[in-house]
């Protein structure tokens, strides 16, 4: 891609509203605009990030077994009636009548419309124990709507629900989400740990959050260096400190919650299935959330400096930003570098060359704001020497590389091989 | 993929109120189920489906240099109170309040979205002209919505919209969406018809439907077989038919309108530019939408027999159904399955193993139901000959082929060499 081909639309200053430096760093790459409060348009180079971000979570829930839906976002009151979240939710529930006065909600989440679909399409326990999931924009009418799309109203979440026969089977497939999740934030490249949580009012006995650790996360854990044990600090009162050795605490950002949830949508919504004796069965349920775009800020959370971004490999927009020096004065180096950009892309590798016509150092400022994790510098004097300059995001020192070993060197430097 | 492990839910009968086929093979195919009048939730089957035509229609506005955003689904109505729509839109327009008592809608299109979007990020005709493009769900609230998903309330659509400098260049790049929108329908495998069509309350003067051939089709084309001359019937008494030639008539569904849309909102909204000369122009504006659950009901009405669904292969949810008879009663056969199973997986190849304890017939009838393209039944009597038994979907009679070239051989029936 060059980058006249995108909407590169970066700001010096961010609003002076915006808080936290993820929020800041968005606005000013050009990632998200407002569109009201706690409300975003994603912008193109936002939307890169977060179509990766969503492909991992995608790729590594079908491994695990479970099936994309996508359930209903206007969901009708009735549902919420029966299980009686219509009433406990309160505001922040959005709520609205159609053109006929009937009511209906935007799903803040999904229990009801699934465990509807599991009461009537689930005939016997041999289709049991089923795992499904949807990736969907949904909307929480937060009361004050801050820190950008950390604590947005409108956002886009992966959203899972499990039925069992019991609650022997829920376990099981708890774990396997619990491990899945481990492998997806492994694979966003994120410094992550997952803690006891409380499951607040989506109900249930045990679950776990995972936090993304960061200085400016929200919540605090605690958690143990010698043993797997980590606790949201909320917990800690409830919780014998005896055996858990010395604690270490840390701020975390919550960016995936499972619950095992048990029975209690399924009895209130009925929700039964006959057993291998046919003895009806009232059927468990697990249920497990990622904040896809949450999942977005809170790596910049943990990975910025005070130039910008510094995108993990894995959700950078683009892997590679080629700058060429003067390009619009010397049809030689654009020549080379128009050689050298189909020869990187021909390779697999994502690259954006800046063809603008603009000085050196603002591609520079752009290009570190925006975080792309590799740079390589091409001029005229590198040209004669053969040589192109490269600087990784976090280096100190640009390097100069050999320009016929430059394809592999950026292959290896990306994870191509 | 064996069905054992998706949510296969096929039925007998379709509720009487399905009144088209696609409808009614949608319901029985277990692909979706209604969660209100006009709203549905997309189960595995359909997901599958779904998801295909999303990714050919992304890959073919990307090739196209379309940017891909993600607009607010939730809409402030201040915007729709500047360009006037607030008030034209009529009761279609889902409207609702927040917590705050604040007017909003959900988006049936994101045109002042985006112009609002333009007018504050477009600061240089350098970075014009510029086409984006967004798949989202989105709603409209039809008074008596009907025909499944073919005319539901909420529906996945791709919506685009580009923004230029001169009349001239708007052409340009609807011409490019129009040659765009050509190739996305023939790599569907549909048969389809572009046709001069009305541009009704979106505003602008030229615009072009696209629609699917399919006799149960709402609306009627006429198009000539001699020239390129194709028209919606509705425009027919507005053009002079003296050199069209000799007309045909067909029924069509519509599933993709591309504007031409000029200046409207962008007067309305006060999106303007400076040229090269320094001189502000208001900009040109043009908008693509193609209806992407639609499509899949569309490609049903098109392509399906007393039987069920007849998928195109490069949307079928499975390219192939591997039929095992009495598997569970031979440990042989059941190694011999596995083993094929295993093979075509490694080969890219996408098959559905029916692995249930389930009588022949009832297999048969479910995968035809639900349309896989490609069939292979495998048997003792089979594996004595060293043959399978394979069925196109369309075929009239099964052919038995060797089990040791059956690889190759489904490998060219769909498409992978």
């Amino acid at each position: 891609m060059r980058t006249t081909e995108i909407l590169l639309t970066t700001l010096r200053q961010a609003p002076a509203d915006a808080e936290i430096v993820s929020h800041r760093l968005m606005l000013r790459a050009g990632m998200i605009r407002q569109t009201a409060a706690g409300i975003y348009n994603w912008l193109p180079l936002g939307v890169r990030v977060l179509r990766k971000v969503e492909a991992i979570v995608r790729e590594e829930m079908d491994a695990a077994g479970a099936q994309e839906v996508l359930l209903s976002a206007v969901q009708p009151a009735e549902l919420w009636l029966e299980s009686g979240r219509w009433k406990e939710y309160g505001p922040e529930l959005l709520r609205l009548k159609d053109r006929h006065g009937r009511d209906f909600c935007i799903g803040p989440t999904h229990e009801e419309i699934i465990t509807d679909i599991i009461r009537h399409e689930i005939r016997s326990y041999k289709q049991l124990p089923a795992n499904f999931y949807q990736i969907q924009t949904k909307f929480r009418d937060e009361i004050r709507p801050r820190f950008g799309i950390m604590r947005a109203r409108e956002f886009l979440m992966k959203d899972g629900y499990s039925f069992h026969l019991s609650q022997a089977s829920l376990e099981e497939t708890y774990q396997l989400m619990y491990r899945t999740y481990f492998r997806i934030f492994s694979r966003l490249e994120l410094e992550f740990r997952p803690v006891l949580a409380d499951s607040g009012n989506i109900g249930g006995k045990v679950s776990h959050e995972f936090h993304v650790l960061a200085e400016s996360g929200e919540d605090r854990i605690a958690f143990s260096e010698d043993s797997e044990f980590a606790t949201n600090v909320e917990l800690m009162d409830s919780i014998p400190r005896a055996d858990t050795g010395a604690l270490k605490i840390a701020r975390g950002i919550e960016v995936g919650h499972i619950f095992q949830l048990g029975t209690k949508y399924s009895e209130a919504m009925k929700a039964n299935c006959l057993d291998e004796n046919s003895a009806a069965v009232t059927l468990f349920m697990g249920c497990y959330g990622i904040g896809v775009s949450r999942i977005v800020a809170a790596a910049i959370e943990q990975n910025h400096d005070e130039r910008g971004i510094i995108w993990p490999g894995a959700i950078a927009p683009y892997q590679l930003a080629l700058v060429p020096i003067h390009m619009h004065k010397s049809q030689r180096l654009r020549e080379a570098v128009e050689d050298l950009y189909q020869r990187l892309v021909g390779n697999g590798i994502e690259v954006l060359l800046d063809n603008r016509k603009e000085r050196p150092g603002v591609m520079f400022t752009d290009l570190e704001l925006i975080g792309i994790p590799h740079r390589l510098v091409f001029s005229e004097k590198g040209l004669d020497k053969n040589t192109l300059e490269y600087k990784g995001r976090r280096d100190e020192q640009s390097a100069d590389i050999p320009l016929d070993t430059a394809i592999e060197f950026i292959r290896e430097k990306c994870g191509r091989r």
